[in-house]
């Protein structure tokens, strides 16, 4: 499965014809070889976001995940520890659970019954003989760490330090709760466009202006350095200044202060993680249609006016939160053009649904404004396509988030293998 | 198309990667390298049951079959001969028959009406010149050998041995009485799996107990060795003792006397047929719901209580027959995850659906533990996608028959290519 | 993307593989390799028929068309002048124009907002840096060739020479009055056989008698030197004879005088083009069911009996003129075992649908003849697939111009690569 040295040579010679400032050659999104360097040096080294720990509250509780054909048990265990599970039977490689989510005692394989526990371990395996050893033939298990209620596994045997990552992004995330939040709604999505334009789409805010009527009324970001005029300068720093106030309560202050959106991913310091603290417009407490609060506070917020936290981390998460309920999205390839996307809203772990949020009032925000990200990135995928698709110049002042992506990615795929990866 | 040296290096050391007593690694499911190697050197190189003679039998008569890209046409001529013609014209390569069974007078191509005979001779191609060499023109024919009523056919110019097969299988099959029997019912299904997971399935009933409560009231092989209690035992030396006073009519004894399934294939000696005669468990005269005999008795038998006969043929065939009816399962494949199943339900050719048989009883015996047995496959088609899939141990006294089967894969893969197929 | 040494010299195998007088080896008509062998050595190079002009008769009109991985806007300028764009953004790659035809005053890309003149040209990249070089940005152009308002694309950057052509082919076709046409109907077929299948259809009317009942009563050339009787002579001269009366009126002699179709393509001369009119049965003035005109006189035509013109572009059209009506048919592949067809139907321009002809009588005579055409195409890719097909002889005095294309086709394939292609 691993690339051959002429395929490699052949990698080498893409990311080599990539022109500086620009975007991707059109092979990147399109090409089988390039999907397979993806998910052999993006996707099987980093560490992906899986889902938030209130999805399983429970002892028993477990959802699946699909990266390209590999399917994931996230599962938690008898002891509340959760568990990264390939989601496939050591006899005969039957899928375990074929359910998004649900509750077992055991996971009994339904060919032969073969049985592990909630952490994985085979506990019985009935009509095999006697000398078998079970202590070996456990569910493979992947890597798992939990920050503040996020998930994340990776199936590298050594993944990226994580514990500076940690220590980076905890303090900014810690008011929002997750971890006493509860899932209001979760939507699929399969888009058809490769994983690269989804991000491309996501770090730059070029295109808000006319894409997202909604995003644009609550957010500052489209604003950039060459086209603020004093006018806006001075909302910004109004709302800014807002903030300053509630320098008390640790972790509440606006920490991206600027125009524009907030430089990630780190290239050059090859930081994969992120987070800040961000002003909303001036009458929004909530990413809502109408900027009003549609939910109860969450985690620790004692006041709305908490602008917004955001949190990203190479190469399949996002979060944005307001301080009534927090929306994630989690990023999947599914194949050189094809990408599974799931977006959840998570609220306070008490509100409950019809009484204290309403799902019309909580989802259209970010509904819209993924939707209409979707359809853009699978309009730019119908388009690069084309033999004639040549990468054009990035926008110095608006994509320079593109380009750190475009870097970040070159470089991951062009370190050398280190691990062992499975 | 044949494989190139480098594909047969991978091959072989696919091969080679083959742990003993466990599982094929992962590649062999759904690799297009395997695919290609199974139907060249599996596929093209042995006998496929096609059909009974009971479909098609008058002269005209005809169904077709498809096999990977190709199509064939199973023919009975006017002295009553039947042929496997591929189903292509020799003129522009139009697929002469759509249909999935019919009759014809002649085979014209309906594109410019050159047209065969039923023996596939080329009779007549207006609009071509004079000169052409009609006998030279004829459809290209595949090998065929009717076995008591069973067709076969292979692509091979230089295929295994039948005589042999026909001598050792004929005196089991013969008192069913196949040439005198008709088609109650035929099913087709596309089933999501490798050709190779089907017959892993069929090759043991370890998974049995809890996945075909239907089958395992009427049969004992899915006890073993290891875990038949006296109890057991001792019904089935009743049932065996029952037949030994049939040893008088020809054929009739049961001959699978032990616990367990009866072995087959057998890798060391090359066996790729198998038949056998076994006890049904008390109060079962058939392979029907409730046991009871649910047509009138086919063929030379006179006393419902003749077990069950069971025949077998790598790579493609199955049939268990019991006093009053038949069933035989044909495996075509479609690619390196895809399998087109067909079962067929025979009956004493004078046997009349409704006065004589009621399908309702006559089917879902072996239609719920087909359709069992297929959805089994399918999970397990998606569990060996994952990368993380690694063969697991079979178990020596449940599994000895899957790995009897994978024995007797990997030495036909291995095999040099000795005739020249088409 | 181009081939490399080791694929060229397995295509050159292939070609080298092909018995004269007999079809092409089936894997030119279902592999990856000859399909991209086909895209950049036949459809790259050569002029494409895209549509008429009276499809955009206004400035800001434009239609859409696909060429395999390839989308192009066909757009009138402000000045009148026609243009093919590739679909592409030059900034992010976006796909600018996703409906089959429309208008537009300027053609805006919808993800950030790059504005592009109607010709092409880059006017406006709000958001870009100050430096950037409009001029450079402009939507990549393909080679556009107007001929008696039929359109024709090249994506080589040295085409073949068109004048030539145009002069060749203008005297047939100017007085039918493509210019002053209207379209009546569109017709798109998405056709599950290699383009050459279809081509192969076309060149030959040995398959007509049996399965165009109607076209073979408004025409000749199902008729073959070998096969043609006294009295069909008799009628071909008489018909033939009608049109020396008409001499003096430029254009309007019939060309093709003999019995069978017009040669085309000359693979010896490298003629890609043929126009020629030919005689229609006695009691035929147009190409409808019945004969009788079914539109008003188009072009320059004042007396209905004007035979039927025919024009053929390789690699992908062919026209059929009426009197009163012309049809149009596009090929564009869009895979090794798929085609995308168009069928178009033109009337004066002036004439009114439901006053001056009704859609049910002008198309039923081309659009059954078409669809019987499509249906006998697929069936011969289903009998290609087969390992057992091999190509069979050429009826020479029925098959002579399937065997110039064939020949054609080899040609151009065998042609080393000369100028840039794109």
């Amino acid at each position: 499965m691993s690339l051959d040295q002429s395929e490699l040579a052949d990698l080498e010679r893409l990311v080599q014809s990539r022109q500086e400032g620009h975007g991707l050659p059109g092979e990147f999104y399109r090409d089988e070889l390039v999907y397979r360097a993806d998910v052999e040096r993006v996707w099987r080294r980093g560490w992906l976001f899986a889902g938030h720990t209130s999805e399983i509250p429970e002892p028993g509780n477990y959802f699946t995940l699909r990266l390209d054909t590999d399917s994931l048990i996230i599962i938690r265990d008898d002891e509340g520890q959760v568990h990264a599970l390939h989601n496939v039977c050591r006899h005969r490689g039957t899928m375990l659970c074929e359910e998004d989510c649900g509750t077992v005692g055991r996971i009994v394989c339904p060919y032969h019954q073969w049985t592990y526990a909630r952490d994985g371990s085979l506990v019985s395996s009935p009509g095999m003989q006697e000398d078998l050893n079970k202590s070996e033939l456990g569910l493979v298990a992947a890597q798992l760490q939990e920050l503040e209620g996020m998930l994340f596994i990776s199936l590298s045997e050594e993944p990226p330090d994580f514990e500076e990552a940690a220590a980076q992004v905890q303090p900014f995330v810690r008011p929002q709760g997750f971890e006493r939040a509860r899932v209001a709604k979760i939507v699929d999505y399969d888009v058809a466009a490769n994983w690269k334009i989804i991000w491309e789409n996501n770090r730059e805010c070029y295109h808000c202006n006319v894409n997202h009527p909604q995003y644009i009324k609550a957010n500052f970001d489209h604003y950039n350095a060459d086209d603020t005029s004093d006018r806006i300068q001075a909302e910004i720093e109004m709302a800014n200044r807002r903030s300053e106030e509630k320098w008390a309560r640790e972790g509440l202050a606006i920490t991206h202060t600027s125009t524009g959106m907030a430089p990630f991913p780190d290239a050059d310091r090859d930081l994969w993680y992120s987070a800040n603290r961000t002003a909303l417009v001036d009458g929004y407490l909530s990413e809502s249609m109408d900027g009003r609060q549609v939910a109860p506070l969450m985690g620790d917020y004692t006041d709305p006016d908490v602008g917004t936290l955001r949190v990203r981390t190479m190469p399949n998460f996002w979060n944005h939160s307001s301080c009534d309920h927090a929306v994630s999205t989690r990023i999947l390839p599914a194949g050189p053009q094809r990408t599974l996307l799931r977006v959840t809203w998570l609220v306070h772990e008490d509100a409950v649904e019809g009484r204290d949020y309403k799902l019309e009032e909580l989802m259209p925000f970010w509904q819209l404004t993924s939707e209409q990200d979707w359809e853009l990135c699978e309009r730019v995928q119908k388009g690069v396509q084309s033999s004639s698709y040549t990468p054009g110049p990035f926008s110095t002042y608006k994509e320079y988030n593109v380009d750190s992506f475009v870097r970040w990615y070159l470089q991951q795929l062009m370190k050398p293998a280190a691990g062992t990866q499975r």
